[in-house]
């Protein structure tokens, strides 16, 4: 058992490189058995082993350094069986840098929200919640399928990513403080499930996975500042900020980490998850974050929206149709430095699947290069500048 | 005018390398202002300007001489101005090696006999015939536009490509002779309109591009012959046949290669349009054919559907799931060697477009490798045995 812990502190090692003065912001590195990740960074999200159009190749050229799977999509199809059979995540999918997995919780409760089918109550439409775990509905088919801890933890080290994650309740932002706090505890309690779980089956693997723990606790600061005494408590190589970037209000989402931060540890590295803007990661940055997932640049693209340094825009608007300039004038992603907006304008236009990767990889480069800039500001000690500077410039998202 | 012939026997120079005894195959070269291409050659397809989900880096890799595009669709949208504000279908679509474009003719009868509402005469569902041109609605929205032999010229002009088609009257496969010839004679009046403004604006480039003309006459042998014999006398830089893989049996489509290919002249480029699949492309090479182009690699990708040395095969089929091996345990193609059937049928099942964009580089990949072989096989003088094998390995198609 020592010796087990004794390994992670070597695979999964942080290392603080630099902190930034007056801000909460720090670079690091995380080692993981595929690769060291270059902290803050971003994770590029690859629901369904596929970063939405792109090749590893091109991943690879943009710099990507992680990219996160979704458990929720993967275990209902092809399931994890057929992955592990295949050798696991990393060999199906040909990447060969670290993976991380969710546990499916946050799907298995959104889906069914998506529906419009709202309820706080531990009886959501479809998904049925017990101390045990959860009960959902597939959106695929409607059949049943009942996950606890111990499966999603199964499930993940079937799948095989680098870090996996704890499985949590993520109650709906719009619920009740006791409810909250219901899904706090439950959470918890889960969290203890998995990380036992976890240790049983990271005996039996060669290459190590790390568990993440997740902070819940809503809306409210002391539901938060338990959560994470809690969670870091449980002296896991990471820990995430879950439940946020749900709906709440931007300054409410802020606060909630500001909340959670301080308590917990300062060695081990912070994921906020399913953000987000580039505002967004800025800001949670300069709070203390230290990683980030987001579908919003492959989503974006998908509807035709892009990214420059100033705001969020349309391709398919008519002004484009002659327009001869590249996205943003200042890029050097692929996109920028070969094709004009006339040319992605016309083929989104006519929804041809080359203007939709262009977009993605002018996206996904974008919000990589504004990391890359971040930690070299916060290594030069210029992040404060930097992050006003840069917000002061943008004009919506 | 002299000098502007002198010009083209240099710029578009074709040169024999070898001929195939016992058979009409040949290997040669063709010059072009974007560079030599090495024939027989296969033409991806790039209808709006783009094979579908490729770069043009991937297209280079693949080894991609030449690519088609399509006047009809360009010209409906963006419209051939927009291409030529922004310097060329080259420029705009970062593609630096030579394109093909065709007159649109194919598509204003083939669209609209899509639609089912299928007549021989000169008044088909949509699109009125006169000896002045072709008045047709556009697939998109239903407006009229009328094209001319001399608009033809002026759009390929406009879009910029090395080689433009001539505007040609492809009948219904279907057609009485009557009807066929009335085409044919057509198709020869408007050859010599297009031919004559075809050289009026090739005056004013800078950038030469080359005229083929295109030889009609449906299924009938005597008039497949007298129109090559016409479309020979106009001596152009090459000579193509249309008219034929439009729902005619494989038996006829090769007879009336047979009947036209010796009343073309033999040190010009023939061209078979449309074609085909890998037995046919054999088949034409053996008659004497040098170019050709077809949706079908891009087309089968999109339909899950990719070849093997033996057969025509679909991702989608069950017995996939869990199958390790690549497409083709022979093929050397990016998807072969980095991904597995499972992998892919897991992207097509899900609809990912990474899946899509790697059935459609095996199947390209397919096509220009055999066309590659057998440029080599007609070198080393071994082409009708490799011709034979292939086609006894090949079950269905």
């Amino acid at each position: 058992m020592l010796k087990l812990w004794w390994y992670f502190l070597c695979v999964f090692e942080f290392k603080i490189t630099k902190k930034q003065k007056g801000s909460n912001a720090r670079t690091g590195t995380l080692k993981t058995p595929h690769g060291t990740i270059k902290t803050p960074v971003f994770m590029p999200v690859g629901t369904k082993a596929t970063v939405k159009t792109l090749s590893p190749e091109e991943l690879h050229t943009l710099d990507a350094e992680i990219i996160l799977s979704n458990t929720y999509h993967l275990h209902l199809r092809p399931g994890e069986k057929t992955v592990k059979q295949q050798g696991g995540l990393h060999k199906w999918m040909n990447w060969n840098k670290p993976i991380l997995t969710d546990s499916g919780g946050f799907q298995v409760f959104s889906l069914e929200q998506d529906k419009g089918l709202k309820q706080t109550a531990e009886k959501k439409a479809g998904a049925r919640i017990t101390e045990e775990g959860v009960e959902f509905k597939s959106h695929l088919d409607g059949s049943k399928h009942f996950i606890t801890p111990e499966k999603a933890m199964k499930i993940q080290h079937d799948l095989g990513a680098d870090i996996i994650m704890a499985f949590d309740e993520c109650a709906d932002g719009q619920s009740k403080k006791e409810y909250f706090e219901k899904a706090m505890i439950r959470t918890h309690n889960w969290l203890t499930r998995c990380k036992r779980e976890h240790t049983k089956l990271n005996k039996k693997q060669t290459k190590k996975r790390a568990l993440f723990g997740i902070v819940q606790g809503g809306t409210y600061k002391s539901l938060r500042e338990e959560s994470a005494r809690f969670v870091a408590s449980m002296n896991l190589p990471g820990n995430a900020i879950g439940g946020l970037a749900v709906g709440e209000k931007k300054e409410t989402m802020l606060k909630m980490i500001e909340a959670t931060v301080p308590h917990l540890p300062e060695n081990k590295p912070r994921y906020l998850m399913g953000v987000g803007t580039p505002v967004e990661v800025l800001e949670a940055i300069d709070r203390g974050i230290d990683m980030f997932d987001c579908v919003l640049p492959t989503r974006l693209a998908r509807h035709a929206a892009f990214w420059t340094s100033k705001k969020l825009n349309h391709i398919k608007n008519q002004k484009f149709k002659n327009d001869s300039t590249p996205l943003d004038k200042n890029c050097t992603c692929y996109t920028c430095k070969n094709y004009s907006k006339s040319y992605l304008h016309h083929l989104m236009k006519e929804s041809e699947i080359f203007g939709h990767r262009l977009l993605t990889i002018h996206n996904i480069h974008f919000l990589l290069n504004l990391i890359r800039e971040t930690r070299s500001h916060i290594n030069k000690g210029t992040f404060p500048l930097f992050k006003k500077s840069f917000i002061k410039k943008w004009q919506k998202i």
